[in-house]
């Protein structure tokens, strides 16, 4: 039940992702309050930051409350705008900044996070890589590229397989490709790995879900099909989950699950090393 | 160039995404310091963070400095086993409930924070069915559906629109369309939009990048070829320029930028509302 509503505003002087990661996380501890969310990023000169300081005095007056500030700006020059506005500000990085330098005994560089480029030396930023990657080995269309997989990823169709895969390639510069178990791999050779599979049996990772809920899905794309069918849906979780089971593959059941936290639990569980930062 | 070394660890009851996030924001302000990152995810037990301070003391034994620890720890009982370890103990949360709990005057939940699941009620998660949209709407193998897209996203071939537009999905649940400009988009009728685009006109956002870069990021591909030549990606850039500034386009150089600054710009000049949290 929402018993109030408040204004919150993430500022910074770069995208504002850091920002809101934690300003969000923070809010989520609140969840009888309604937060109207702006967000404001590359606030990097003296002219932006008054005219951000304008919209979030407006925004107290029709309130009647001051808004909230997440800034992980690093100006100092810009910070001290800000915070002149009718406002809570939660400085989510000077408060850290400062212990780091301490506890670090060397002063900070107090420029603004420089994130990987795009390309350089002409060659993709090794993110855009895995997701080109994963792109590349989705659904089965290509397996030749296996030997170059950091995992690969295998469960029954509408399981999650390409978000998650694309997700660790975006995220973490994992190479993921992903492997649709059909029905021919499930009961054609009972409780067997596909033969392309079996060269890479210490890569793969599978994924499962309630066969309600992938019945819901699937009805979705094709209602009314065998495919579709509670039946069918049971007939190959039962038959992965056995697979699995039987070959030693790891797996996690989606149901209830975000990709954040499938990504983060393959990566955990595999051991797998991130190549971003 | 690196003068020290340290070593830093991610610890959370979650994905540890955020304190990754916030983390790594700061740690790039000291570029003289090489530091080992360890992130330890799904802390959830008195069992598990007993092993982490395990592997957190060995680390202060074996450097001979305690490690540094950015915690979005929220259980009480599981941060004081942690606090207890031989480290540099930074709280990005609690730190800030307790102000956020003043100032909204409500007490927090002290909720592990739960990211949206990957499916509900049978649909897909809004970002899910974003990336979907991004997937079967990529490089113009369908316009059947740009009524439904957020933006359309327009350039020649190699630069970035794919990635650009599946991070939008994934990180903003915006729904992102992208339709390659080809040699006769751009020299078959000058000047002009495909047809194709005509109606979507207001949705269109151009990516651009400098011509050498584009030419060594296509000789990956097919060296040698007229495609990749520098002299053909000068043409093709210098068109599709032409043809934003004409039609009124915004675009952005993606040439040093990275995709969540690509993303974040797209989202703040469109004046897109994102659709996740």
């Amino acid at each position: 039940m929402i018993t109030a509503r408040r204004t919150v505003f993430f500022i910074s002087d770069g995208t504002a992702i850091t920002a809101e990661t934690l300003g969000q996380s923070l809010l989520t501890q609140f969840n009888h309050i309604l937060f109207e969310q702006i967000t404001l990023p590359f606030i990097d000169t003296a002219a932006k930051a008054e005219r951000a300081v304008n919209q979030i005095n407006m925004e107290a007056r029709q309130t009647g409350l001051p808004p909230i500030i997440f800034s992980t700006l690093i100006n100092a020059d810009i910070r001290s705008i800000i915070m002149k506005s009718q406002s809570k500000f939660f400085d989510l990085f000077e408060v850290f900044i400062d212990r780091l330098e301490q506890v670090l005994n060397v002063e900070s560089s107090h420029t603004i996070g420089r994130y990987h480029s795009f390309v350089s030396n002409g060659i993709y930023d090794v993110r855009i890589d895995a997701v080109n990657y994963a792109l590349g080995n989705d659904d089965g269309i290509s397996t030749k590229n296996y030997d170059k997989a950091d995992i690969i990823v295998v469960g029954v169709s509408r399981t999650g397989k390409t978000p998650t895969c694309l997700y660790l390639g975006m995220q973490f510069g994992i190479y993921a490709a992903n492997y649709p178990l059909t029905e021919e791999d499930l009961f054609g050779r009972y409780d067997e790995l596909p033969n392309v599979l079996i060269p890479f049996r210490k890569k793969l990772y599978g994924l499962t879900i309630k066969p309600e809920r992938l019945h819901r899905i699937r009805s979705e794309r094709r209602s009314q099909s065998r495919y579709a069918s509670l039946h069918q849906c049971q007939l190959e979780i039962a038959a992965a989950e056995t697979l699995f089971l039987s070959e030693h593959i790891p797996y996690i059941n989606i149901t209830t699950v975000s990709v954040e936290e499938i990504a983060a639990t393959v990566l955990h569980e595999c051991g797998l090393q991130r190549r971003v930062l």
